[in-house]
């Protein structure tokens, strides 16, 4: 039986789309199918937290359209991972974010990461997550590239840029792992692994895999109390059409 | 010369912001205008994270109303504090969220303090909340009543049950405070203390002060990196209003 | 091509491996080899700090066995983890242990979990290694259900008191997870959950689809420093066949 | 009604007590009166732990002289924020330290601030502050411009040499804000808040706000246990006057 | 030769002194010549944050004293380690205070320990002593036994109570080992541990012995930075006479 | 009476173990005899976790001779303090690792300090440690003078290499005390520290001082539950002589 794993950008640039589609299906197991969206709201890219705001109710809607097609789990592929806990009510599978899923995997392949990430602004955010998922001890340095997000495929150096700061960041951190701080660095981690020789780790990659493991394992979020389906109400404004599970 | 600010409930309930209010301007100096918002979008509660991150537009439209009207500063009326760091880079004048403001006083008072809350479901958002603020150290238990918001004020018994969750919390953590978790309780905080005997902190008013406070020393956000004004971009589908501060 | 994944029980026990086997090869993916391991040297069962000091060198050496028979990666299947820094020198694919593995895999599955052992005086390794895992702040309790590892298979009620153990955990700690704390409950995870309504993590399974994920995104651990292969060098005594890597 | 706020200055320097006597009245609201005293026993400058000790007694004479006044609430001016604990058990009304107020204004400020204090020697001190306040993870740094705390006001260079030991906290730290480390800096806040363009937060401003505020809410410390009034007693010696509140 | 070790009780009762000095000499070494003093100035007890405050100018003149008489180090006989930063500037050799030194050898003795002390009030005190010391995670609870410091050695039940205080305390927090919490509980350590089975650690013994320690090693406190001699300078009133350590 | 301490060298070099021996009797009171040892077997060196997992057998051995020769305690003289848990349950006295010992008494000689160790890839262990030990708030670096343990007194200029070391790490943390991070540097102690100018500890004197404090404080490990002796056992292939205690 075919598994189905939603994998859900965070902006709405169809490029990136297909990059983090071509990294998840890269490592899915036979038995799973990736469906990878651009969600039908939200901001031509992620770059501030008001961006990442309002990223969420369109994400939310893709899980909403995901459950309604039989989606086993769900990645949010975007390093902030925005919207995970509202995601985690809505859905009835698993929910990782990319930023959770390769911070954990970094953690098991040496005793510090550094996060690579775009805009230097983006770094807190990071922080934030490294904490809240207890990976704080494994986060030695959170760098910025200063490439924008949606440069990184136009930009012709971007590939250098990214290794230049991934060298620097491990050099300054003594670090044993990269953690790849943003969904359209998907493509080059095997690349710049290969350059650096040390782990790359890949969000996109890490919580494909993760999903699919927790979906084998029969595996979803507790809801005996904050995780329990929302419970259902109105809403009023641009959002009416998000009143709950039912909607 | 007065000086605005803007006070905005989460939800979409009027009895609430007119509590709000009430809270606030039951505090505000003398040369301090108070404006309480309902938002134009959003749920008709917040019970839960789904809740939580639709009730962030809404909030973030109602900024941006300000913005034009020319507000000093905002408090976010909901003791989730959604959308936070959104609001601080979209404002020029301080934002404080409530639960923000009432655990920081809250630790001026005693060297622990317990939180009550409305619904069972909703204390992990405060426990997350209590860690980024540095609060965790003092925060001894968040408890419900068991109370839905828009309850508060139906049920005849509700203060009656929120007293005796104070207490119950008080015996329990060994606190000496309380922070009231619901904006809806604002009303009640005085009566509470007096039955309790210890400092019974309400976010509204807190929030409404720090925020009077910093403005009174000139003081916003910093700029320099994560909290820069957000850049500019399209926005598409329901939210495409919502580009950038320029607007 | 098949890719090959050791999963090393660090007690004698046959029995117990055969149950460690089952685990890993109910999940595995159809492209992987489970081969589970009983050490040649080392305790009956590992019930004190002494005796995973003791387990440690016959996981080392199943570990050098592993290396020569091309294994892509290895499971330390005994919820101490004991050895995981030291495996993680000598062999070139990724390590994992089982209490690593499940506590990050609960990590997934709410805000807090709370881990069901045999003994209670292996509570406190439990604690030690979530701290170190980063996932103490996610681990809300540590109970033993008192009954010694060897007994598990043997014991008649063996389940119905594990079982109760658990619920009297989720009760105690409010938690939304149950993380197993011994490889010798792995057989009952799926019952457990079912009976419990909740998530119940096998420590066995987790690392299995943790090492298989790892093995697919080309990840093993960072050499730059503290985890590059162990400096040959003599052993003396009874470990002298020890003498690094190069044996 | 007017309401009274004592701010004390924890040396014995007039100077001093007159620059923070004009930090505190340059906030305080229309309906607030401000009085500033200098303490009747103690050290000319607070330079070290021995220095902070000694100045608790006269700081604790200063509150019962406030007490039979009728001060509804007090400033503790010196960053070290001594005898504070003390002083809120001393106190009817609230109490608050310059460097807890300064650090937690701070920390609505962004997500990050840097400390500019007066000698390296008590940075360490400033630390312990930050922790006990959990503001250790807002502070950034601790730096001294290495000018003797009587000397800021005679050392015509004081300000240049401020602004640039702030200016080399910043890009240091990566702050979003910097708090001034010494009382006798207040006069300076919105000078270098102009000259740096980030909040530059002087506690005196801050913490007179913030008592202002939590008189407004009617709000002192909790009193069930550890703050309540210390118990009467003999005291021999030089400090035969401090028998306790009944005194 | 003979090296002097000066033990400070920090109230002004000379039972309590003698019961210290019976402690100190107990464990001393051959070598060691233990000085016991009572302060000149001072509570006649200490039980409140104010009570401290007021100890530590009658302690820091002992110090001095001691200084003059060549004592090669310093033990500080209150639980609450009063002081203890500033005797640290002004003492030539080692200062331990008796918490810190029972704490850090109770970390020794097991995975947790329980503070047993005198009233419910001081018990905050104990939790910031160890966070200070690092010992919050070795420390599961401070406990009351409800009896005033000076009653320690009147009322005939306090042993009794005392033991029935420690035995719930090991029941409530699964600890190892009792720290006693006050000073005038050092009689009393043996007694209690034969009868509890578990380790019972006196601050008074822990403290002279580790101070003992130091001094045999050579070693003092660093003065490269905060712990430096204080800067001299004139003390005003009461305290004209603390005018550095040239005093 | 005399006490028998035993200090376990944890690697296979004679010289060591007679380095070890010197540091330990330099310190130890006149009624305490030293008997340093060199274990039956293990690795020449430790410079991995490889090496020091090995290590453990051979110090287990140790201890189980100590004890049948009445020793009243035992050293771990390795700065990884290999094995301390199991010792700890194996020992009926007190046991100390000098890494352990070393780091409590540097945090009672100033706000922070520095490790100085050998190896760049043992510097893992050594964080490790200090945050097993509650020591991580003092630690302020580790740093590596990259000269191999058994180098240490091959090496002319190994006094040299090191000391610089020593003095670039005082620097870099601006730190208040020095440790020693290799038992084969307790040669230099005092040497180090007349050059530096700051406290310098071995931690092979440290432990020697402790666990002879502890003794004489009639303390020893709690047996309530995680180190009560180990169960007794078969122990199959090399490791059959290690059955437990009673063996």
């Amino acid at each position: 039986m075919t598994v189905l794993i939603t994998v859900i950008n965070a902006n709405t640039s169809e490029e990136m789309t297909r990059a983090i589609e071509r990294g998840a299906r890269s490592v899915a197991g036979p038995g799973t199918r990736i469906h990878a969206v651009t969600p039908k709201m939200g901001p031509a890219a992620v770059e501030s937290h008001y961006d990442e705001a309002l990223a969420v109710p369109g994400l939310l809607a893709a899980i909403a359209d995901g459950e309604r097609a039989g989606s086993a789990g769900y990645v949010i592929a975007c390093f902030g991972d925005p919207g995970l806990d509202a995601a985690r009510e809505l859905a009835t599978g698993p929910v990782l974010g990319i930023a959770e899923a390769a911070m954990h995997s970094a953690s098991f392949l040496g005793r510090g990461f550094s996060v690579v990430t775009t805009l230097s602004r983006t770094r807190g955010r990071a922080w934030d997550l490294a904490e809240r998922y207890g990976m704080r001890r494994f986060c030695r340095g959170v760098h910025a590239c200063d490439i924008a997000p949606l440069e990184l495929d136009r930009d012709p150096d971007a590939v250098k840029k990214t290794l230049a700061a991934c060298a620097a960041a491990l050099d300054a951190d003594g670090s044993d792992a990269i953690v790849l701080g943003c969904a359209g660095m998907s493509d080059w981690s095997d690349q710049l692994g290969a350059e650096l020789g040390v782990p790359v780790v890949d969000g996109v990659r890490a919580a494909t895999l993760g999903v699919e493991s927790l979906v084998r394992m029969g595996l979803r979020i507790g809801t005996r109390d904050e995780y329990a389906p929302p419970p259902p109400k109105p809403y009023s404004g641009l959002l009416r059409d998000f009143g709950g599970r039912e909607g």
